[in-house]
């Protein structure tokens, strides 16, 4: 476990050095010395790129990559395509969301505006392919086409989730569509690549999308637990963002389902009120449904589902060396 | 002429068969049908791309593919790929400029709002990348290196233009720049793709490069001209737009560095005052600095660099088929 440990600490090293190399080539002409270079644009691109994050997505493609024994310096232009693209999601949600803050720094389009948060992340979006295309592949065409599965894929799942909040008909099976899009879709495409990259078979690439669509929808799910019980300087968002948004979320969801109309009332009333106390009623509602613990097992079933897939590999260290990578992920925050 | 203008015609006509059928594979599913496909994205996507535009860009893709002996079949994918980016900018374009209108409809962000025009922009580079990668090339890496170079450029060009707009010391060297990758970067990728698409050799490449940057520039120049002469019908926008938005356009710049202090003290206080009447104002002076003729002339100085890089093809028919195509692009609209 320890040689793990050391081993995705090092992977993760290497993705920050690649990322700053990455960035400083496409960033670090001033329009002072050249006015083809907006620095409009670019201070705030790194502003973002700066704020250092899980890198799960990254770790993810490059650990599949050395499980199906590849060389993991091909792996890197793709892995930080992928984590360029993640940012590129976080920008333009955070504008929707009306975010105000982000990895415990202002949003872009707070401490900037609008037009420079859309900017931002559209050119995000042209960076992430420019550095998946230095990617020494002969698969490079299956690459870029998974990459443009997941780029449409997530914009899709946003739409879910926008339209969720208009809509009174949101039941748990619409959740997980939305999830598996807006989430699921970038860990499997961080998997699928890796898996590429590495030339595995489609046998091998099959099992792994299914590990990755489990353990996406448990990564999302344990996030929106994240967000009712959380250590909030270690989540480095406020607690009860998502009741504060009205978004519908898994727990929200699952209270619903209940079939307890007395605290469903209760709870649909509060989602639609104003008052700001109305996060620790909400808290208050899911703990009497004993959502918590329900959220948890869900978590857990879906956590064994990509346990499960992963068992089906050949290969024994791949097996293991995901299998702690899903465990790690999903014992955060609490 | 007649020949050229039924084969432009038959062409646009392929272009908007090919767009329609895209677009209908990937949002015909409802969402009451299918919980997958939102219809608040697709809806929204449907209606800014049944706007008509002029396929400038797929069809200086095309003729480019047909002028080098290439199966124009074989550059349908990447020719839509390109109106579909085209329309991404506008899309995102208009939420910047806070713009009511485009091609004589209510722009989306004010028929729907931000997010929804966040959303349909980013989910339309997505769907741009997948009908290019159904292109049938043994050069697709290539072709999909110079199309992110396009979303690249159109995003720092646009910065620029933003950045424009609350920088004093812009000069026409700047301006120069910033529509270079604004607008003449897409009808680069577009010129360079259809080459590859008909596996030209480099050196063709390069001279068509050099066509279509000079025709860009051009156009865009002619862009701000129309602005200020256009009929309003024909053109589909408000005449002096462009003023209201305090944007620093060829013929402005022109105006300021004319030497004239008076004139040019009288515009740079029009342009910050708020008088509705200003737009008239400013064509008077820009009439009195007879700027109007010396844009005119700038525009035939590109249409003339554009026309000469033709001349040092070997291929006569491409030659004689896109100087056509250059001269009805700039003929437009007075």
């Amino acid at each position: 476990m320890d040689n793990y440990n050391t081993l995705i600490s090092e992977y993760r090293t290497k993705i920050d050095n690649k990322l700053d190399e990455f960035l400083k080539s496409q960033t670090i002409r001033s329009h002072y010395l050249d006015n083809r270079y907006p620095d409009s644009l670019f201070v705030p691109l790194n502003y973002i790129m700066s704020g250092r994050g899980k890198r799960i997505r990254p770790l993810i493609l490059i650990l599949t990559c050395a499980a199906f024994g590849g060389n993991i310096e091909n792996a890197l232009d793709a892995a930080i395509a992928i984590e360029i693209l993640h940012n590129f999601t976080l920008v333009h949600d955070d504008i929707m969301d009306n975010a105000d803050t982000r990895r415990s720094k202002e949003t872009i389009h707070k401490k900037w505006d609008v037009s420079t948060a859309i900017l931002v992340g559209d050119e995000l979006i042209g960076l992430s392919y420019r550095s998946l295309l230095n990617t020494n592949s002969n698969r490079i065409e299956e690459i870029v086409k998974a990459f443009t599965n997941g780029v449409i894929d997530v914009c899709e799942g946003q739409a879910l989730d926008n339209q969720f909040e208009n809509r009174a008909n949101v039941n748990l099976d619409d959740y997980m569509v939305m999830i598996e899009k807006k989430t699921a879709e970038l860990l499997m495409i961080s998997s699928v690549i890796g898996a590429l990259i590495a030339d595995a078979s489609e046998k091998d690439i099959q099992i792994i999308n299914e590990y990755s669509l489990n353990l996406g929808l448990a990564f999302q799910i344990h996030d929106d637990l994240l967000d009712v019980i959380a250590d909030e300087k270690k989540f480095g968002k406020k607690i009860g963002g998502d009741i504060l948004e009205r978004k519908k979320t898994f727990l929200y969801l699952k209270s619903i389902e209940s079939g307890n109309y007395v605290l469903t009332d209760k709870l649909t009333g509060l989602y639609e009120s104003n008052d700001l106390s109305r996060v620790n009623e909400v808290i208050i509602i899911y703990k009497e449904l004993n959502i918590i613990e329900q959220t948890i097992s869900e978590i857990k079933k879906y956590t064994e589902l990509a346990n499960r897939s992963l068992l089906k590999l050949q290969n024994v260290k791949a097996s293991s060396l995901l299998k702690y990578f899903a465990d790690m992920l999903l014992n955060r925050g609490y």
